[in-house]
This record gives C-alpha cells, sequence and structure tokens, in this order.
C-alpha cells in the first residue's frame, strides 16, 4: 500500500452537476482512488437520494458551498452557459489551494468571464475531456469514459504552473490523456470537429420526412445519432460559440455547393476523388 | 421434417457477386433452409476458393450462365450501374419460371433498363434490402444481416402477381420484412433518407482539418462512419439517382441557410426547437 503524499491527493473532490460527466468522473475516480472522498452537489433531494444509493457520490450534499469547503478539487460539470458562475461561486468557498476545473465543451467565453474575478481565476484550470454520449443523466455514468480520451487543457497566460500540473494529475487519474491549447484554439478546433457536425446531424434527423423514416438504415441512424443530444444543452454550446460555428456553417455551404455542382455535371470521376479522399481522412480516425 | 412442396423452394440459389451483402444473403438462405445449394459467381480462382473455404458457397463457378443454368433464384449482388446487364444475363441463361432479384440502392433506373428486354423483365422482380455496413467483401457477412430489416420490393405494372409472391417469400427467407412500393417512390425516398446523409457525412469528413482531428469525439466518428464506404460504390448510386439526390442537396442547401440564420440572428428560442424537432423526429427511429 502506497501512503507517499503523492497518492493521498485529492482527498476530497466535489462535483457540481452529477450527470453523464459529472457522474463518470466520480466513477473513475473511485476506480483510481478507492479512499478519496467524493461530495457531489444535487438541489433535488431524489438526486441526493439516487447519487448516495447508487454509489456514485459519498456525500451529496444541497448546496454549493458545502459541497467545496474541504474539497482539494472542484469539478463544475455543468452546462456551458452556467459554468463560469458556479467556478466564481466554488472559488469563494473552497480551500486557497484548491483546484477548480470543467468539463465545458466550449472554453473562451468561460474563460473569460472567470478572468474577471482574479481569486476564481487563480484556481481554475479549464478542461474539456473529448468524451460523451447523446446520452444525459447519471444513469449512464461509467467509470471508464475517460479512458484513453482526450482532455484538452486551457490555461491562460496567468495559470500557475504548479496549478497546471496539479490539473495534468488530476485529469489522468479519470483515465484521460491530457493535452493543452488556449481556449481560442479550443474553440475553433471544436467547432469545426463537434459543433458544426452536431448541428449538420440535426440538420439531417429534421430533414427526414415520414413517409421515408421506415426506410432509414444504420447509415442513416449513425449519422444522426448525436441529434438526440439534450437541445438546452446545444443551444447553450452555440451561443458559447456562436462566431466559431458561424464560420464553420459558412464552410459547409461553401462545400456544398461545390458538391452539388460536381453532381449537376455529372462529373464521375470527380466525384469519386472526391469520395475517396473523404474516405482517406474518416481513415484517420478509429 | 416437413417434406411439402413450398419447403423444397427453392431447391438451388445463385448468387451473382459475392461480397457483402450477397454472402449475407447466401448465409442467411444456409440457416434458413440448409438443404438448399449455394451457387456463387466469382471471376477470380481465389475468391472461389475462399467462398467455398469458408462454407458460403457450395458450389463457386467462374461463369454467370454457369451459375443461372439450374438455379430458381438468381440473386443479382453486384454495384448498382452492373445490375440491368446482369439481370438482362441471367435472363438468357436461367430456366423459365426462375425468379431474378437483386439487392441495388437505386431502383429506377436499372427497372427502365431491364424492360427494354421482355424475357428479363418477366423474371425480375427489383429489391432492396435496407441493411448493409460501411464495410465491404465476403469476409464480414453475416447470416443475420437482413432480420427484421425491411426489403423493398419495386415491382411493375408487368410484374406477374405470382412471381412477386415468390419475390415475397424468397426475402422473408433471409429475415427481411418485405414490402412494396415503385421504384421511383423507392429512389426519391432512398435520396432523402440514405443517399444524400451519405454525402452529408462525407462532406464532414472531408472537412475535418488535420489540427482538429485528434479531437473528434465518438459524435464525429458516428456521423462520418459511413463516409469509409466504397466510393466507386457510391459514385455509381449518385450516377444512378442524379436527379433526385440534387434535389435533397439543394433541400439541404435552403434548410442550411434557415441554420445559418437562426445562429446569426442569436435567435436561441427559434434555435432551441429546431434541435428540439431534429430531436423528436431522430427518436421516431430505434
Amino acid at each position: 500500500m502506497t501512503t507517499s503524499a503523492e497518492n493521498e491527493w485529492p482527498r476530497q473532490v466535489a462535483i457540481l452537476g452529477v450527470g453523464l460527466l459529472g457522474g463518470s468522473v466520480a466513477l473513475a475516480l473511485r476506480r483510481a482512488l478507492p479512499q478519496t472522498r467524493l461530495v457531489g452537489f444535487a438541489r433535488s433531494p431524489e438526486k441526493r437520494q439516487y447519487l448516495s444509493e447508487q454509489g456514485i457520490i459519498d456525500l451529496p450534499v444541497a448546496t454549493l458551498p458545502e459541497a467545496c469547503q474541504q474539497s482539494d478539487v472542484v469539478v463544475v460539470a455543468a452546462p456551458v452557459d452556467r459554468i463560469a458562475e458556479m467556478v466564481v461561486s466554488a472559488a469563494e468557498s473552497s480551500p486557497p489551494d484548491c483546484l477548480i476545473t470543467d468539463v465545458g465543451s466550449t472554453k473562451h467565453r468561460i474563460v473569460s468571464a472567470v478572468a474577471e474575478h482574479l481569486d476564481a481565476a487563480k484556481k481554475f484550470v479549464p478542461a474539456h475531456p473529448i468524451a460523451g454520449s447523446e446520452k444525459s443523466g447519471p444513469a449512464h455514468a461509467t467509470d471508464s469514459l475517460f479512458d484513453e480520451k482526450l482532455v484538452v487543457l486551457t490555461p491562460t497566460e496567468t495559470t500557475e504552473p504548479k496549478l497546471l500540473e496539479k490539473a495534468h494529475r488530476f485529469w489522468r487519474l479519470t483515465g484521460g490523456q491530457t493535452c493543452e491549447m488556449t481556449p481560442s484554439e479550443h474553440d475553433t478546433h471544436l467547432a469545426a470537429i463537434s459543433h458544426m457536425p452536431h448541428l449538420v446531424s440535426a440538420l439531417v434527423a429534421k430533414m427526414a420526412a415520414s413517409e421515408a423514416l421506415p426506410l432509414a438504415g444504420t447509415g442513416w441512424r449513425d449519422i444522426t445519432r448525436v441529434a438526440i443530444g439534450d437541445p438546452t444543452l446545444w443551444t447553450a454550446i452555440c451561443s458559447e460559440n456562436r462566431t466559431a460555428i458561424g464560420g464553420e456553417l459558412e464552410r459547409l455551404a461553401d462545400e456544398l455547393g461545390r458538391l452539388r455542382q460536381l453532381l449537376q455535371d455529372a462529373d464521375d470521376d470527380a466525384l469519386h476523388r472526391w469520395l475517396s479522399k473523404a474516405k482517406e481522412i474518416r481513415e484517420l480516425s478509429p
């Protein structure tokens, strides 16, 4: 049994928002550090009871300050439009050396909003684990959700190196592989590889006429799967990353125009090359 | 043990093109009717040996007439731009009461081309099993590929009722659930629910920049999965169903324009309704 100081940290972790992601952080930590106390903030008594009964959380609490008071790490796992205010609240009630991190799919506006509160900014290392599902809620949480998944940290120039190192350590405990980029880089890349594709998936789902729907095969179902995602979460993501997503949708419209031209011209050689290029890029990803 | 005439049919089935679909037809028939002889047409000696060794085909043959000569059913499982000519050839070498069917993802042009050959049209009941995968080749064939899957039959006014009934019986033997529509209805619906979505999937894959690709999550991978499909097969599908697909891409461009406007207007309520509508339609499908 190891008893070194390194293995004693974090002794207590607070999860603010125990849904699919927050619940999976809890389960992954329990797997890695069975001794660590997991505190979960949930407003509804039913949810607190559920989290406790399911063994997801050791100590469910009804207020945010209660959750943060003695925690070494606070994970804000709320919708992106709620994260900044919760980070600021968490900073007020947590110990001085507490690491506050999050799971938000957008970063720039969160980081800017937190930056206006020096005490909060000093404790905050923004994070985005590239893991999730179209499902939501703690019932779908798993201890392996982050295994081998990239966790993007988006520190700023004022982030203390020691705190940043703690954030790397913390996210690796969940099974994730950490990397760093700026908040703006993150948002630009995510607009391209996640947010725009999500809207495209919803677009294809929305266009399906009821007469055609019985003919949907596994292809259509794969393409449209993420359209099941929570509209409230995705409206917030679109709002937080509006400019970059708008840019990607414009790029999509341009590419679509070129594709339509290929079809109109009956240029089968060019269409074959176009499809081959898409296949080639897709095959770069597992 | 049943020995009624009904259970003796078909005594021999020829599969012209033993890839993912043709191979799965063979395996599904073997499961349903172990006594039925499965003949497979493959040009390459290596492939014939493979099909025989893997137990997919009882009798691999090197020419199309050899495969058809004594078969009660011929299944043409070739790329869509090759199907019509193979149906015509199969009609020439098969017995008078032979049922010829196919698995093509487009129907109108195939049916029109076959209609010019009265003898072939008299034996042909076009079919499209809504089943498949982005993978190809007999190595991925399974005996359950068609289980519970819709198989669309597209008879014409000249299709004999008795032959049509045979086609229903045959495709149900594979595990599929048959239904009927006209070739044009089929092509219009498939353009909307399969062909246009496939191109959209390829579009999203093609747009991924190499810097963003490491950040791809399960959402992007689901959306772009079918883009791995064979470019040659899909070029042929686009060519065969060009008009309907062009119409769907135009509708897509219009819908995309509306979505971009929602984002530009920062109309989050409207965006929420839009995403909710997409989710609602998606949830109608399993």
